[in-house]
């Protein structure tokens, strides 16, 4: 719930850009050799290969979903809604992470949708990187 | 933590109630199917059955806790307030899911104890649908 | 899946006792005093209290259910069906998991469904302690 | 691990097949309306809509590999290789799952990688339904 | 994400530090005998034993971290931080939970690094109790 | 439980670390960058850095315990008895996880008490690399 009962939403999704930017760039200033390369491992993870980028996060999203990670949910759908999914597929994805995962995936469920809206209402806004 | 550590708590439980209503009737207006149904199921699997919907409700408590999801257990700590159990038999309850789901619990035991006060407190108010 | 798939299922259950009560003597010759406080404290949690101890062991069910922890649930049961509750109640109790759980705890009910009928059919034998 | 370790792995596939089938059945005879509503919308939320069924059971297997289910890492591998997934797509797809859900995955990547040879050499056999 | 988004972030410990103790004080006023020696055996958990304390903080933060609890993080790097662990033993550690994990555990390991920092930050006012 | 209930439980461990290495050889074959990279990157979290390999062996015990990963609590129990850690030693990092994880970790326990007789039992085999 949390920061979704902002009054004013609108700026959620881009205060969560912002922090993990932020923060990423703090955890890499730790040099930390596994850290680092675990941070390269779990991008290249969504790069072509067998599988092209879209499906990839696709299915890093529903991950996020059914292990009701907020932050991890939010992430994935700035990625899909730039690899080109449309709400209604975005929609159609996370009704197979509310079967898997059930109810005590529907506040991810009411987060998400509500992250999907914010997404394409600030879509003149530039997206996390 | 989050908004447990707000100066005003006592709007915690109220926001948590508008902020899910508000996001349930927009998870419907998607009006997808497969959604629409487990809303349904999820309603459906605490009305009265074999068993009675009062210690249904419990059940539910006890399972959000032990998942912990703190807006899952104020959801289910509303209903159980309603259906006429005690303050005890809720604390008993959650020390059944302390003792399952052990010290990683207690953030969330903290939050549903807090919860219970601001529902009692707030007694007057009309509870979520 | 495991030991469910054993052309000879119905000492599934016995066989659990058993082990179960072996490792615990086990574990108690270990000694070791926060572990022997911890098993204290997990009985406990299931006497009366301001909850019963019949309603207690369905909370113990359930939550053994959404955690998906097939031993849990076999233990459970056992409690469950001494306590007196009905295999309707079970399984309308297993119902609330599977909608809180979703479908990842649907291996868990077949686990589940069948040890309730092994359970029912041993009846003869005497449970585990 | 499990049955994993048998001396004749080649079976481990058909007995979970049979085994599910069996207590399918069993489950539906309890005649649960929660529970057979649950596994009508389980099966409806991979049939085609937004999404195609081919995207969707390659969801419903990321989805059981980070929760760290085999039987239902299982189940979306015989449905991925009849929707025909390659044995690089499907790896692909776990690589993801394993990327997202962590070493504690490992011992589910291993189990669905001797799943999918399984699969493949079974393959004049009949799938599950 | 939640708190750390706070324009203020340097209050985000010292507020969860007043906040858990607040309310353990109300969950202890509750007087649920069960409860309570839940918590006394917490606590007695990482007194010394066959392991010292210093070695049982680390085992209580990767456990935090790998099971995604923010709350219970930053208790833990408390008492790190007071146990004598550096900054870099500390991210050492923290790489064990990440590669455990997965990318899940990302949005904790950036809470965590945050929280080490913000501790270190107010090292001349008193840590949690 | 499965396998710990086999008539002679003696050979589970030595079951294991077969099972474990050649699978682990057929995903080697397999030949995906990004799952040989995580393999690496797994065992290089355990080499010495900030914190000694005999420290994190420790770690990664009491993750895989809260977890609860039975293939995964073996493969730390084999690299923490070669480590040096005594039973005492291991049981009171048991217990950590005990307190942490809840009851729901008692049949892991078992498991791994189990675990650790068995590899005693066994030390003049050599274990698994």
């Amino acid at each position: 719930m949390d920061s979704d009962n902002d009054t004013n939403p609108s700026n959620r999704i881009n205060e969560f850009r912002s922090y993990r930017q932020r923060m990423n760039e703090r955890v890499a200033d730790i040099d930390h050799l596994g850290i680092k390369r675990f941070f390269r491992l779990d991008s290249a993870a969504y790069e072509s290969g067998a599988l092209d980028p879209k499906t990839k996060e696709l299915l890093g999203l529903v991950a996020s979903a059914v292990l009701r990670c907020n932050d991890c949910v939010d992430y994935h759908l700035d990625q899909c809604v730039q690899a080109g999914w449309s709400d209604e597929e975005l929609h159609d994805a996370l009704n197979v992470a509310l079967v898997v995962g059930g109810s005590i995936v529907i506040p991810h469920l009411r987060h998400a949708v509500e992250s999907i809206d914010l997404i394409r209402a600030g879509d003149l806004t530039s997206p996390a990187e």
